[in-house]
């Protein structure tokens, strides 16, 4: 089964990657369009339809098992995009009638949150396992749930909304407009806000953070400064590292899974994040699950997981 | 099939409540053992089957599908009762193997809050759902998930703990030994203790909760004391649901259920605990899963729900 592909799709709100891949995981040919020139769904997706053509023509392969799509507020029961807020073409989008108009292969479509989980278990780390949770960090923090072998959907189909969990109730406001949520500490976005809250408090603090513009500050900064020793920067790790340890040990109370796989740019940041993460976990996980969990960092390459992610969908359709 | 009958045991640190259980969910006899009088679990599991013997002679049933037990720490997976602490025999007890010797059905053992949520799948309000929740609230507060119409039991047996996910970070201490868990607030246990704060607080209160002797006052008198309009009393309640909103908001997160169901004691004191937190689950609810959750209270009848759980435990064999 090496010789058989699928076409995995990651819609960003600047970019659409599409991936041409291997049943063993290997992406063997990808092409990008630019999502945010596109205000009708129509050509966006004809386009789309003409890139996964010429990938195949480029690699002589004549039949795909089908084509997963990874795609802001992609809906798996119905296979559209609804409302998704970073995208010009508004409302609801048909991605899958949109895309049988063009091709005849199955077409899945998920969030990319659930597609990450997917692509760990078909692709990655999780292979053998039927229980696990990933959590991807990014500019906010997703979550895709695997229960029996299967990615949770749940009576909406957003099941495993994890990163709006609340954490803190009453704490920072979130973009979803509600106070405390998990995305607004972990994310990559909330680490940078611990950062900057923590410069304000401490006027003395005079290192390598300082030297960053405000307005660029990332997570990156704070991490590549943890790793050279920095103290407030290594105060933020431990401060994200304690709020998400309490997050994960919450999921384990809910679905008693194998593992819990992490992915996303500040989980680069290495051990700065992952010891206090995991003494956090230990110290707030109910003793009937002790020793019962692996913390795991994602195997999937981060330049390719998006693509593995969506491709990894197809499998659903079988 | 309704001439087809189960055996539902509910095993209490006090009491074991056995239940003839016909397959519409009526209860036609039932019997009680005092646990706390055995030392020994063979003599207490032998015991335990003269009773059911003596059942099934009384209603002249000569066949039962099965027998299913509801226990402290009931392990899905094994069969065996780990480690109860309220109860007298202590480490593992194989009660799978201790019921084969005396009676040849299956036998089909978990906890009780899961066994609530099955009662609620066969017998109760949940008979055409296939993801839903209960919470019921008690001495603790447990917690049953079913996805995709069966129990989740996760890797340990032991999913759905979530009286032990934690709400408050560094909140209240916690008989698990941290802080801040679900139970500490919204079981009865944690309306007691919230009355009792709220009292020492307001030292100038002097309505019926004064009345009660402080080692006497129990919920159910916060209960009556929030429905006779005692202020104090409603203020209780008003926190209360809104503690348990705010969680059944993140468990949605998870599983994205159907229904919600609600039951123990404080759940009778009816609108004073429901209407706020209904109020605080829709303010706390992430958008997404909007107007897509049924919050309910089980229709199992109080005197019945344990049995009744127990015994739907025998369908989890078929």
């Amino acid at each position: 089964m090496t010789n058989s592909y699928s076409i995995g799709i990651d819609i960003g709100g600047t970019n659409t990657d599409i991936g041409l891949v291997r049943a063993d995981g290997c992406v063997v040919a990808r092409n990008t369009l630019p999502t945010g020139k596109y205000y009708v769904a129509d050509l966006y997706v004809a386009d789309i339809c003409d890139k996964i053509r010429e990938l195949m023509a480029e690699m002589h392969v004549d039949k795909i098992e089908g084509i997963g799509v990874a795609a802001p507020m992609g809906n798996y029961y119905t296979g559209c995009i609804d409302n998704a807020t970073n995208l010009n073409f508004r409302g609801i989008t048909d991605l899958n009638a949109l895309m049988h108009s063009h091709i005849d292969v199955p077409v899945v479509v998920s969030n990319d949150a659930n597609a990450s989980a997917y692509g760990e278990l078909i692709y990655g780390g999780a292979k053998q396992m039927s229980n696990f949770i990933t959590f991807t960090l990014g500019t906010g923090v997703g979550s895709g749930i695997v229960i029996g072998g299967k990615l949770l959907h749940g009576k909406t189909g957003n099941a495993g909304e994890l990163g709006h969990a609340i954490l803190i109730p009453g704490g920072r406001l979130c973009g979803c407009g509600r106070k405390g949520c998990l995305e607004t500490y972990a994310s990559a976005t909330g680490i940078r806000r611990t950062a900057l809250e923590l410069m304000e408090k401490r006027p003395e603090y005079n290192g390598m953070l300082r030297d960053v513009p405000v307005d660029v500050l990332r997570s990156k900064h704070v991490g590549d400064a943890a790793n050279a020793g920095d103290e407030l920067a290594l105060e933020v790790f431990a401060m994200t590292g304690n709020w998400l340890g309490i997050a994960m040990a919450n999921a384990v109370a809910f679905s008693s899974p194998e593992a819990i796989f992490l992915m996303g740019g500040p989980v680069h940041a290495g051990e700065v994040l992952l010891k206090p993460l995991r003494e956090s976990f230990n110290k707030h996980l109910c003793f009937v699950y002790d020793n019962s969990v692996d913390i795991r960092v994602s195997e999937l390459p981060d330049n390719d997981v998006a693509i593995l992610g969506a491709a990894a969908l197809v499998h659903l359709a079988s």
